[in-house]
């Protein structure tokens, strides 16, 4: 079983992304860090690749070099994770995927709508993956529950209610800590605070169990904290497609809740419940029935749910194992097997959209707007 | 201890809403039933209300005969309750009012704004209580709750997000079932369908705890079952005379959700929780601190908890209770001791005009409207 | 409906008992209180009961005086509760019952085994009702899972696991406060502290839901506060006639727990759980399917849980409603209509036995004792 | 950064145990797959390991094949995980120590107390690492509980309750499921089931946190399913060495209960709670005080807690990062750095000694015994 060859842009020595996408690409051993380009300092970078594991050649000072070095070697990376500022994702995900590299890009994929449809297009130009890490949606009982809507378990999807909403930028005194401040300054974060932070997990999410868009929206924006130029809570009503009522709120000031992403779906013939901070389980409700909690691991659970758990039924897997399912289901597509529940350019795009049309609907007073890219209209 | 005398128009046998207002009236035995007219068939209700102990006399075949009744004698009735269909509550009420009876109304208080106001100047002017029963309001850890807010534990209050949302109209099959259908009729329910069932308790509890009044709101209202004419699922948000930020989310298609009435506060140094299921905690989180869990009947906590609490800490106390404890806010507020937490005539068109303006708002895609009953602006 | 008449002894002003067995009694309306010796003081529980409504002849000075002056009145009590010191509780229910009384003893009923056997054929002789207040058997889901049992939808009962442990006496500075001390002192409570204050609920309730009794035991104490003399915690295993395994834990040292009543219920085809903080749910897992969460009020319950059930589904009800289930089976029972649920003077006699004979098993270092009374061996 | 170079014996294809070893040692990237002997059958052992990245010559076909090619490499491996049947364990490790290999050995360590001795004493002697797989021990929180105690937080120790109780052996129809039977079954399990299986992981864990050490016991064992001649439920008191009272029970018929392992330590100031099934919770209420809940990666923890988590507050960490700290504690050790919380052969023998001695306690009625190896009375 030969190793797929990894390589990493960003996500250097104390960072906390870094970690975690090691620890999923590597977990199952389906990938080898070959490569990578770690720091905004080169020779920083190019040490701590090195002691990583990293060939001394393949330790590369930026991004720039890294593209250079790889894209002639015959043993060229099969996979290229981009996890730096938010604002460099576009040109760096753009150049490996000309360059015919498979892309996993952090999210947001990019700043503007527009990026975001050229990645589209290059993505289906060039053939290669340009995956975007919503990594919750890779929690088996996140697959069970897209698979038991696809199956019409729980009937037609008439509505669906989720949040993201913590409170660990509620602290007024904290403000201005720049770890928090720069969410909050367009200079630095663009359009959207919150909602581009974390509401987009939350909207990604609902798409995702829906297999369904979110076609239009009307936002309500605050900033809690007066202090802030972009808000720091949010609602957004929505509307998908085939005409599912969607309610999306998103909060960092929200004291007392720790990581708050949850999702409640709700069809003709049953309702399902999943909180991400207890992971394993999954609660399902048919109309008239008992509620049930479906446990990962348990028999009979669907395929997508099945294959993407490690250990035996009640023996949690929490985060890592969900950013490790990410990087299996990209091993699988690099090796051929088509993986549909994969987050790609397509959902980054979308995840834009509903960013920048949301500050507008927010602007007009909530007024209903199209959530949609252009490109998909 | 001589027993205050209780008159009850309406909660005839069979009802739900009879058994919880007697139970609520006569468990702490401050109220003995003197007095009834408890069946829209005169004779039905005259022999019930003997059964349940009412001397003949005072068993009345309709309200008229029961305000005919009482109002000359001597050992007239100290309190009438109104539970009665929801168009009559204002006529009702209004003329015990004018006739110098004090008044607990079910709620919805009014089918109209106007209605509403006109009972807030009754109750002003003839100096009787005119109270509505949002009854969870009254349990020990809401007042709990409020009297934090009121001292300042959590600090400004910045956001307020609540939910009443079941879903036991969920089932489609079901909609045709007259005791279901009515809610989502114009013609029985007036202009709101869930909203003005459940949502106006979520939207009273928030201004409640905060002790503030909702002064704009924008609503998106949606018919999930599509046959419904009336909204069953509805958003409202909103904001507070002191820029406390709102959400309130109200489903009856929320299948798994039993009750589903919740409400979380977020302040400027603090978060309470609070979750009608599980009444007898209070999740309190002060900022950069630890979730804790406030029990009733634990030492230490605000008189309004206190008194309010019958059995001892970890000793539950449901939902009879919390209607009961509405009855001894009445019975103190009769004998001279102001309650200033019982919910009134003026929280009554609060609710009215919320449920108006949300229902214009909703149908002018969600604009920011004027939350407020004109008395009040 | 005319009233059933009842009378109580103890309860006094500012006692805990006192109010919850008024509310208990008086919430559904079956009883109205007629008589009472509800003091030590004779004046202050004359005046007290006046208070209380008692007509000046039926306020009491002490239990003899209420025998001798209710014994002989055409309009007696119908029943009679017992809310003294557990010393006095054998002597006042034998004189009440031998004189043709109905009688509601607080537990626990007897302080030493014989006096309960004695209760047991005075009962049986005089056809008179000799219940003991196990409330906590009269929640509607725990009647639910005593029905779910004998129906057969778990299959035969392997074993059960029950624990009753808060942590109220866990604080060692505070073991002097009279309130707490004397329950660990021989001299006022006689063998057993923990054990027999809270221990026996929970051995009742094992019982009360699989309807079998107790046949042996072996039991570990502990005085987790080394001044106490009796035991604070104690671990009691136990076999059922049937041949079910038992396990029993109890404590009051067991800090962070508030109440911490709960029993797990194994049998062949399935388990339950259920637990006194959260008494509107019963856990339901039939083998080899997934947990549900079965809810008061909800329907096809048995009729032993629906009968019990005053308000709608998920509108919590809680201890002072299940004290009132007692008081509406004493009342049916007292009205010829017989309930089997009713705890009487056999489970009063059994847990005595229980009481002495774990005392017996722990100071033999666990041996194995007989569990029975004399009387039913 | 070098890794270490890690063997494992056992865990080949298919197996459970195996793929659990491979994610936690190689999940942070301080071990690399050396050399394998991972199947009874030697071809497809061989071929596996190779499979899995192992060199040729270090893809062994019995452990015995190993232990020759690596004791005279240069580069032989740091490490030796020993994953085979329980009755190998304590000759496989014993070869292995004795050649200087460090160990992790599966539990439980070995069959007899005589051989847990042996073991501790070559480890002693050789000066390597005998380690035994408690991986529970080592989630942030259980570490966070075990400083907690050390440091005094919940004062002196007086009680710990603790219990690993499934429902996945409840099934009589599947008894003779031979993945189920041979643990009942004295010639393949030894002299225990359910208590050696499971009870065991609970008794070191009641050690580990308390820092003490179980000094006598009493047992109750029971064949809920009667086929079974091994207990499938037990119960075990105990008392520790500075007087701790212990309570644990284990079972395989508590049919309902997923995983089941949890724990309950209550001190002269405080308590704590755990439950494996959401192990990024510990539960902490202070003498007198509120309830408290503290988060995984919440600032302010203890070292041991800290340092064994990867990623931020709320994003949860699963049972595969558990073991992954194991490693990880192995890595330091072997590296130099003292993990005095990382379970050794000590650890083994004890819980050894334990099972042993509880199951000559059961058969003579729970009779207290002294629970101790004979080497550390």
């Amino acid at each position: 079983m030969t190793k797929l060859k990894w390589g990493m842009i960003g996500g250097g020595e104390g960072s906390q992304i870094g970690p975690a996408h090691r620890l999923g690409a590597l977990a199952d051993g389906r990938f080898e860090l070959a490569a990578g380009a770690l720091d905004h300092r080169p020779e920083v970078g190019r040490e701590y690749a090195q002691r990583l594991g990293v060939a001394a050649d393949r330790a590369y000072g930026d991004w720039k070099e890294m593209l250079q070095g790889e894209r002639d070697r015959e043993d060229r990376v099969d996979l290229v994770t981009v996890a730096t500022p938010n604002s460099t994702h576009f040109e760096i995900s753009k150049a490996f995927l000309e360059a015919g590299f498979n892309v996993l890009c952090e999210k947001p994929m990019t700043v503007t709508v527009e990026e975001g449809e050229e990645l589209v297009r290059i993505s289906e130009k060039t053939g290669k993956i340009c995956a975007v890490n919503y990594c919750y949606s890779a929690y088996p009982m996140v697959r069970q529950a897209r698979a038991m809507v696809a199956n019409g378990d729980i009937g037609k999807v008439r509505l669906v209610v989720t949040a993201f909403s913590h409170g660990h930028h509620g602290d007024a005194t904290d403000a201005d800590n720049p770890r928090v401040r720069w969410r909050y300054d367009p200079a630095m974060a663009g359009v959207s605070g919150q909602f581009a932070d974390c509401g987009i997990h939350a909207l990604h999410m609902a798409s995702f169990i829906c297999n369904d868009e979110v076609e239009t929206l009307s936002a309500d924006f605050a900033s809690c904290i007066a202090s802030r130029e972009l808000e720091d809570d949010a609602m957004v009503n929505f509307r998908m497609s085939r005409g599912t009522v969607g309610r999306l709120w998103t909060s960092s000031v929200a004291i007392g809740r720790q990581h708050g992403f949850e999702i409640q779906v709700f069809g003709e013939t049953g309702g399902l419940r999943w909180f991400s901070e207890q992971p394993n389980q999954l609660i399902y409700t048919p109309v008239g029935g008992r509620t049930q909690i479906i446990e990962k691991g348990e028999g009979g659970l669907y395929d997508e749910a099945t294959r993407l758990s490690r250990v035996a039924i009640a023996h949690p897997e929490g985060f890592p194992m969900a950013v490790a399912n990410i990087y299996c289901d990209l091993a699988d597509a690099i090796q051929g097997q088509a993986r549909d529940s994969l987050p790609v350019a397509a959902d980054g795009v979308r995840s834009m959209a509903a960013v920048h049309y949301s500050v507008d609907s927010a602007k007009q007073g909530g007024a209903w707007v199209d959530a949609r890219p252009p490109m998909f209209r």
